[in-house]
């Protein structure tokens, strides 16, 4: 059955970007280092279309592993960028350029309408203007029976956690203390339990796996 | 050379304790199920002077390495418990009866000063007034070479690490979401730097050990 597994990086305490995040630092300050540890993976250069080196090891496989058999993928409107209200003549068209890293439908949350997007390489963006179960019913669709990746942001995982969609999650621990930002698992609690999968040691990273049970 | 080192258990939203502490209820609403997966080790048990069973295996090898070697505890007020200001006439004498599980010398943060408490099995409580620097020193000293162990609470743990003093710190994280209640690392951003050590995955609980870098 196809599963609405979600992934992110999140530092020591609890957030997912820094303070005072901005279309020129969506990350917010300090939040640039929490995906250090996975730029420089063999795995998401090939993604990006830069086969020419990256390392190997217990942090590629994991994101091997989490990107194997992923049919679609769903993204908020804050992770697909270009600042938030309507999309205007010359619209954002999302951080990755032409070939962007997906290579699957993506359908991104937003409330502005928006013709579908289509790029290079297999990703093609469709904006779902209402709400969070319609993305999830027409990203499984799309995914033809293999899994769904919910991409983030923070509250767009908050609201599918909290109406019981998210089947897998896997959190990223960076040792970084961020002090202040997007927290990722705020509002959440009592309405979701999580379970542990398993955690991997990876060099200056740990990989925490949970599945939701009701 | 003495160490100073911290462990404590976290829910997966960052806190070690939950909302509403009281006496009655120290570790806050939801907070009781913290210790659970430690409460029923073997090696908790020895310490606690019930040797008639408990689980083996991954979780207890880390409690067993946590408390190896060990010369001396610091703990908050909270931890101590009996509730804030001056002690009375007949004073708390912690949450553990009359053999303490520590069976070493105990240094208590207070701002309330009191005679040193002698209990069985090698625990004797000191209570210090003078500030966490002053503790850190006595239980060096006492330690006799040991490592120290910092009990917590939260408050204590960002006093000695927004100071640097905290050489290695083991956070076991369960997949509980409290949803508020006493954060670990609130305010310690931008005054500590940590490394990962390791990670070790047991069953139910995963173990996040990390040393601070200057």
């Amino acid at each position: 059955m196809s599963k609405l597994k979600f992934n992110i990086t999140m530092s020591l305490d609890g957030y997912v970007a820094g303070p005072n995040q901005s279309v020129k630092h969506p990350l917010g300050a300090g939040g640039e280092q929490l995906p250090d540890w996975v730029v420089k993976l063999k795995s998401f250069r090939e993604m990006h279309g830069d086969g020419g080196g990256g390392d190997t090891g217990v942090n590629d496989d994991i994101v091997r592993e989490t990107f194997a058999g992923l049919g679609a993928t769903i993204m908020g409107r804050n992770m697909f960028g270009g600042g938030p209200g309507p999309w205007g003549k010359d619209p954002w068209k999302g951080w990755w350029g032409n070939d962007p890293p997906f290579h699957t439908p993506v359908f991104v949350l937003t409330h502005h309408a928006r013709e579908p997007l289509v790029m290079q390489g297999g990703t093609t963006f469709t904006f779902v203007t209402d709400g969070i179960e319609s993305a999830l019913k027409q990203a499984k669709k799309a995914a033809g029976g293999k899994d769904v990746m919910l991409g983030g942001g923070a509250n767009v995982a908050q609201q599918y956690l909290a109406a019981g969609l998210i089947d897998e999650m896997e959190i990223h621990v960076v040792p970084l203390l961020l002090g202040g930002g997007e927290r990722l698992l705020d509002g959440v609690a009592g309405r979701v339990r999580l379970e542990q999968v398993r955690t991997v040691d990876g060099p200056g990273v740990t990989h925490l796996k949970y599945r939701t049970v009701s």
